[in-house]
């Protein structure tokens, strides 16, 4: 039984001054985490209990579906990650540190490659695959910006898993039973959550999914069709196009456009000077990035802006993609800035990506190439060609599902897992290959997972909390019974002892409020905000035979008989 | 169950390179752990299993204690250890790191600053203590030989506990309160182990002891009292003396002392010249040391070195004690080396200190501070005085124990625990001050208790092992049972299945040898090296109806009926 007159805790009345989310907030005033440094945070008892019931349920979750555990260190040599190329690609993000001798190491930010090496260590047969395991570990990660308390922090507690397979078969395979073991784990943790079709991005491989829990302050921002159930991250969501069916249009022609700094001006003057009523989806912007060391257009609709992370992620082998700077157009005299048009792009030196709006046949307002002069029905595949199509336009809400067409929705969440198939970067990097069925010497293909078992504890109190505190699902709670001695008399404190002791004889967690000097309002306040999802309360009405039943998340309050109360609970909690 | 078909391990025969100690050899041939760098290492299942019990067995009895829970960031701010002096105070052995910022963080190596910043964030009443919490955590020291295995490396884990109480009557119960836990923690972890008094040494503190696991190869040495049963590391050994009861000696007599390089030589000399037989226990050293910056006589017997760790640890206050260096000979020119005598320490400018053999009374023969000439007769009290007594002298078996005077033994053993009483030292430099029952500031005063968690592994493995393997104690062994299905017939393994799958319902633990391409003998070696208390085999007995079973430990094997095999293992096994 805990104790709340020796226990570690100390509620806070009000809001900590660097709290921007709803479970850092209440975390600190609740006595759950202290922060020690940006992103570092030590959890106090009631908090490392929740996390611990966390990882719990995350642990038998992994082993019911046959994942081994393992555990690695978090100080790790440099050779295996320069192996890889991540020593250098990972950038400021990696905690570096040199040992006595001047030797290099890292803080493990994720295990990809010990796990690469311990595999290939120990095995060398096809017979010896499948193989999935994990560890459950803490991660460094010298975030940017750490915020939101626990949600991002700069150590952080993980689960990892790798799947090792020998073909890209058995790799689907693993990816399904890790998907399945994690919507288990996560339906456990009694998370609302989506899984999302994710680029796997700078991790390389193909199939990668996110398991975001949607909540208002989440940093994630992702597409939802609440139709059909679509759900993809922005990266990836798709542009859903049809083929132009209109008539084809007239020869190109100039037109002079001066005074016209914006898309609306434009738009302005053409409607003037031709008297039509076109708006700016007519236009065609020419957006000029370099991607890597490559001079580039990208075309988008004139009411689109471009989205250069989707860009990046969807280009494929695109590592770097940037903006045009000054120095750049010095480069490419050609290029007049803000009338530049894909109609003379061989000639300037651009490679061309559209975005799919810009279907084939289409034609556009655009630039033509000369200070204060456009140009009118440029025809994709007439006019001008591409060098292939990207995602490149930013995703807005209302744009269509691509599987039903209905308007998508745009929502915020955290991301709570991912899973991914890395396929064999990794294994070839660092050599894991195994004899197949022939004997042939083949590369192992790997998958990739992971939960935030440290950030799933923000999550579930985003999801779960209230105006006035915390509200655990009753597994991950720190207790069951939060049980209240209200009043100054000794009956009353006798009575609640032995009525949580009879309480933990029958298997449940109790926390008691045995405080002598603090007032039943605080002791109110303090359970609510303490959020342990069933309230007792030994006060006044013991004198009447009667205890206080309450349940935190509906307000509900039922007296129940002193007597008979250790069996009351039970049957109330368990039901 | 544990399938050894699917099972990250291979077992290896050959003992791995770098290792010296049973344990570490052991451990990497049963495939418990691997190398990562130098005292780094990975768990593979087996490994994790037997760590995660060890842990679990460490938590229960801190729980049971009453001790609560927390958990500290090993990433941690230079600043509270600046506070302390402990930034630079740690040398070498800490790992320093910077964020992308340039700010200054550690690796922890010990929590100390950690829990009383958090404790004072918390709690500021005398009402709040006693209170005693601990961690189980990864800490980081970045050791100058990292060696042994998991012994002493350089990412481990350790349960730490720190005390907080208001007066020094309360910390020697808390203290208590940890020895009484540590001695319930270890006897169930089936440790062998003495109790040692340890000096607090660079910790700065009072009472202190240590939790030896005896061991031929471990590190730390200390004396042993086989009769009493007392026990204290080197350091902490109290030399037993009795008063000088012979005839006052004649006056000082100086000699000369041509060629008498050595303790013996002068020996020879004086016998020869006076016509006596004394040893070198009549002759005096004076061992010239620097304690900090002052130049410090150290006077042992002629047949006792001087160690310089004992001497350290017990100078009150001393932080560095070295041996004279020819510099500091220049500085001090009356000093005549090899001719030193402390009836002239005064006039020399030397602090003198005694061993306690050095009773006053006694005399000696000493150098003459003068080229080629000692002198006899020199008496403690008469002839000279000392500055104080010093546990100085080099500990040696047959020293005679200070508690019953029978002759000690010195034994080796791995340090599996340490319990001692900090004092206010943290708590003043952090300013950790309750309010006491008059109101008035008081500094708290804390004890420090910790527990090698991962080392416990090894030294469970050490004390247990035996020529052909690991030989763990059931509540520790990764199973309970190891099944071998021994042949190739597909009935053996259908009934070793089956077999597993009940034992498993009864509550055992069950790892099975399931594989179809390891020969029998390959698998009781491999079971004999993995070391799981019973090994059950199915084998060419099944068709007699017979199911072999063997006690890992004592080698006793005996034949049980296959139709009733589980029940008769479940007997045996929970005996």
């Amino acid at each position: 039984m805990l104790r709340m007159s020796t226990l570690l805790l100390r509620t806070l009345r009000d809001d900590p001054a660097d709290a921007e989310v709803a479970s850092h907030r209440l975390l600190v005033r609740a006595g759950y985490v202290r922060r020690v440094a940006a992103g570092v945070y030590s959890w106090l008892p009631l908090g490392y209990i929740t996390f611990r019931n966390i990882e719990r349920v995350v642990r038998e979750e992994m082993d019911a579906a046959g994942f081994q555990e393992v555990h690695f260190p978090s100080l790790l040599p440099r050779e295996p990650y320069e192996a890889t190329n991540r020593w250098s690609e990972y950038g400021p993000d990696l905690f570096r540190l040199k040992d006595r001798k001047g030797n290099d190491y890292l803080l493990g930010p994720t295990h990809e490659e010990m796990f690469t090496l311990m595999v290939k260590g120990e095995f060398s047969s096809y017979k010896d695959l499948p193989l999935s395991i994990y560890q459950i570990q803490t991660k460094f990660r010298d975030e940017p910006r750490p915020r939101s308390g626990i949600i991002r922090g700069r150590e952080f507690v993980m689960k990892d898993s790798y799947s090792f397979d020998l073909d890209d078969a058995g790799l689907e395979v693993s990816y399904q039973k890790h998907r399945d073991a994690y919507v288990k784990t996560f339906n456990r943790l009694h998370l609302n959550f989506n899984i999302v079709s994710a680029m796997s991005g700078a991790m390389g491989g193909s199939k990668s999914e996110e398991f975001l829990a949607p909540c208002p302050t989440g940093e994630d921002t992702y597409v939802l069709c609440n139709k059909c159930g679509f759900a993809a991250n922005v990266e990836a969501m798709v542009t859903a196009t049809q083929p132009y069916t209109g008539s084809a249009p007239a020869a190109m022609e100039i037109f002079d456009s001066p005074n016209t700094p914006t898309i609306d001006s434009l738009v302005d003057l053409y409607n003037k000077k031709f008297g039509e009523s076109v708006s700016a989806s007519a236009t065609l912007k020419n957006v000029l990035v370099m991607v890597d060391d490559v001079a580039t257009a990208i075309l988008v609709p004139g009411d689109r802006e471009v989205d250069l992370k989707r860009v990046g992620a969807n280009l494929p082998g695109a590592k770097d993609v940037r903006l045009f700077e000054d120095e750049d157009f010095q480069n490419f005299p050609g290029l007049v800035k803000g009338y530049v048009g894909p109609q003379d792009a061989k000639k300037l030196g651009l490679k061309v990506y559209a975005d799919p709006r810009v279907v084939i046949g289409s034609h556009w307002i655009t630039g033509a190439n000369a200070k204060d002069k456009h140009i009118r029905f440029v025809t994709h595949g007439r006019d001008f060609s591409v060098d292939g199509f990207v995602e490149a336009a930013e995703v807005k809400a209302g744009d269509a599902c691509p599987e039903c067409s209905t308007p998508v929705v745009i929502d915020r969440a955290i991301e709570i897992g991912h899973i991914f198939q890395l396929g064999r970067k990794y294994a070839e990097a660092l050599g894991l290959s195994v004899l197949d069925q022939n004997g042939k010497s083949q590369v192992v293909t790997m998958g990739s997972y992971g939960i935030g078992v440290s950030r799933a504890v923000a999550a579930i109190a985003e999801q779960t909390h209230d105006e006035i505190g915390l509200n655990w699902p009753q597994e991950i709670a720190p207790a069951d019974i939060h049980l209240v001695a209200a009043g100054k008399e000794d009956e009353l404190y006798n009575f609640a002892d032995k009525l949580g002791k009879d309480l933990e004889t029958k298997g449940l967690r109790v926390l008691f409020d045995d405080r002598r000097d603090a007032s039943p309002g605080v002791k109110f306040k303090d359970a609510e905000l303490i959020g342990i999802p069933f309230i007792v309360i030994v006060g006044k009405s013991l004198a009447d035979g009667k205890v206080e039943f309450r349940v935190r998340k509906s307000g509900d309050k039922s007296e129940l008989s002193a007597n008979n109360a250790a069996e009351e609970i039970f049957a109330a909690v368990r039901k």
